[in-house]
């Protein structure tokens, strides 16, 4: 049984790691400054005797004792890191700086989120994790891309020179779950609080019209699904069980250089639009927009290295993990009639 | 007349802007941390009026008011950054953050000391502004390229969210006094406390023979001249007045996107070391090492922008560089005997 610090555990993979780290009997504490997390998304925990919650930054410096940290905290989509480009900067280099000073007093293993976005928009298909990406550094999607690439250096630095026990796992952009959380316009396991309109998810606005009052990213206007560019633009996308299977037995494993953590099927856009809408029904009105500044053209992660050294890959199908989301979200939807 | 900020006021490049500005006339504020810069290059403006020298690291806050800021705080050379790569990061993110957070507060405009490591190992020649670069995220010299970028990032964020003035001058590696100083290993007016046996240098360890007690890297061992890998890797030099002169303008230009100065005159390892040979005389043993890793292959800047921007090309041509350099040298070395 293990201590263990989740910072950004309030948001959506973080929450989902909560939960099967405490189901597994581990003490766990969630760090987070709700920015884009919320209190719900862990509240069946709050009162368990595990179960710690703190409402910190940590662009602040934090004085706890734990074994295992997962830092998780950052604003994770294009729309949120956005949104203040500084902030977004500041939690993954002094944010970073701050766990890595701290697991390097109480000799505890870190592991950092990052990011595909280390790749940019890359030249090379698949990518390994020996490719150095292709990134803009004064673009709109720097303050993330770089702040993150900066961020592997720091825990490689801090793994060196001061021994600190690091692990990278490079997550692929992004879950099914997000995605249509965010196209709902309101999510219970995710980030809502700020417009979702620019997210991949907007691209389907299609549950959005069956619900009366929606907070944020339902509006009529939100409802026409943009799609930037010539939706030949292809992600990937795995389910959230998955990921945190992944990031569990990285963290847990002796493996210190990054880890891509993805699922290498991929699809376009407008597939996965079509998918959904498919699956969802309704009407939806696609709108062709101008392509937004550096958006990577393709995205396809090579996972060998998870496979041999994790012995991971995703077991969740596209189709399956859509399914399982929508059939979620009807049920969150019905209850909060 | 403006009150003129430099950090890393005491080191090479610092110490020679310092100079530049007190002749101009301006109130000139030095604060450094003298990790590689030394009281000793700017000791003769020490007592004017219009100097002040702070004894203080740009990782913690500072607050002062000024006009003008030149970001030149970080160790510069592979050797000085990755002696303590943490420490090069947090200068580079932190201390860089702390500048930004001081001129947003006072109103002052920042140039940051950026450099051509932002485009790594490039794949395409000549480099301009807007080449993405080819850094690897993880590699011996991240430490420096990756917080050298994401201290642009930074810049731009600032300059786009807080509406600070920023330049970004991408310095092209490495100046021509610099090195000859480190060969020396000795100079007074560029860093010399740790061993240069690393730097360019070090490929001619010509001039540290006659002398007889050198403090650093001019031991029997390190007269040896090693040469990394094939000696057909490329570098520019520029001489360090060309430098301060680009510097200037360009903060003082409303143009504020980055701006290459360097010499696109390129020159191999080889050529360098025998231009220098056959003008300092002596024997030298070329020894043949492994390359070093991840070690750029070709830098060739386009100089362009600062051309048709500031009106700025180098005038010092190399050869002369490396003559006014061992000139300099020479007297400094008879002065010590
Ligand atoms: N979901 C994906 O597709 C994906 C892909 C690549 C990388 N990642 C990375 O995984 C991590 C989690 O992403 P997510 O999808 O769960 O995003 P999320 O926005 O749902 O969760 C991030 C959490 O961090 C918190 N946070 C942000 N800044 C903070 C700060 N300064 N101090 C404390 N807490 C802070 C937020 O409030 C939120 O709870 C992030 O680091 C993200 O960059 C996610
Ligand atoms: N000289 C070059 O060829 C070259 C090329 C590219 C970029 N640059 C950049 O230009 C700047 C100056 O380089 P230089 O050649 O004069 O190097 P230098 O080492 O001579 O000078 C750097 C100065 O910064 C000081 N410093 C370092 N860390 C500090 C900290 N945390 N707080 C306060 N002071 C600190 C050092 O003591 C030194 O005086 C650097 O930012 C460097 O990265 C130089
Ligand atoms: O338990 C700790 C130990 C350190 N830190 C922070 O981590 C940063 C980096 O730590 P490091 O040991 O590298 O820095 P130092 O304290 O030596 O400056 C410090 O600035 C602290 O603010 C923290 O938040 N909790
Ligand atoms: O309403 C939208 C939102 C996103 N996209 C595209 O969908 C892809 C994924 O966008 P997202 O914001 O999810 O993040 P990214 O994967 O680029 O980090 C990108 O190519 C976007 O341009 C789109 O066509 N319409
Ligand atoms: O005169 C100043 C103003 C700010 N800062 C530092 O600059 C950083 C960034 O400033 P910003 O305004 O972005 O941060 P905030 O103070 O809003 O957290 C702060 O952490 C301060 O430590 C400084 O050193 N001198
Ligand atoms: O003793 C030395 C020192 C450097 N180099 C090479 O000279 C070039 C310039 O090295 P420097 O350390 O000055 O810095 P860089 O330009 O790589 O930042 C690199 O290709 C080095 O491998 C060399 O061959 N022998």
């Amino acid at each position: 049984r293990k201590r263990v610090l989740i910072t950004g555990g309030a948001g959506f993979v973080g929450s989902h790691l909560v939960d099967r780290l405490m189901m597994e009997g581990h003490e766990v504490i969630v760090v987070d400054n709700f920015f884009t997390g919320r209190k719900r998304n862990v509240e069946h925990w709050i009162g368990h005797e595990n179960f710690e919650l703190i409402h910190h930054d940590i662009v602040n410096p934090l004085f706890i004792e734990v074994d295992q940290i997962y830092n998780l905290a950052s604003p994770a989509s294009p729309p949120h890191y956005m949104h203040n480009p500084v902030k977004t900067i500041k939690t993954n280099t002094v944010g970073t700086i701050n766990m890595l000073g701290l697991a390097k007093r109480v000799g505890a293993r870190v592991l950092i989120a990052s990011t595909s976005e280390v790749y940019g928009d890359p030249e090379v298909h698949p990518q390994t994790e020996s490719y150095w990406g292709h990134v803009n550094p004064i673009g709109p999607r720097a303050c993330y891309d770089e702040s993150k690439r900066v961020s592997e250096t720091l825990a490689y630095s801090y793994g060196k020179q001061e021994n600190v026990a690091v692990r990278v796992a490079r997550i692929l952009t992004r879950t099914v779950l997000v995605c249509i959380a965010t196209m709902a316009g309101w999510c219970p396991t995710s980030s809502s609080r700020h417009s979702p309109a620019k997210t991949l998810l907007s691209v389907i606005g299609i549950m959005a019209p069956k619900r009366p009052g929606t907070p944020t990213g339902a509006s009529e206007k939100k409802r026409k699904n943009n799609i930037y560019g010539s939706g030949k633009q292809t992600r990937s996308f795995q389910y959230v069980s998955d990921l945190v299977d992944g990031l569990i037995k990285l963290q847990n494993n002796n493996y210190s250089l990054p880890v891509n953590l993805g699922n290498p099927d991929e699809h376009t856009i407008e597939e996965f639009a079509s998918i959904i809408h498919t699956m969802v029904g309704g009407k939806s009105h696609i709108i062709h927009k101008d392509a937004m500044e550096d958006d990577p053209q393709r995205r396809k992660p090579d996972i060998t290295r998870a496979n041999n050294i994790l012995g991971w890959q995703p077991l969740v199908p596209l189709q399956q993990g859509i399914k399982k989301t929508v059939e979620y979200f009807r049920r969150e939807l019905m209850r909060s009639k």
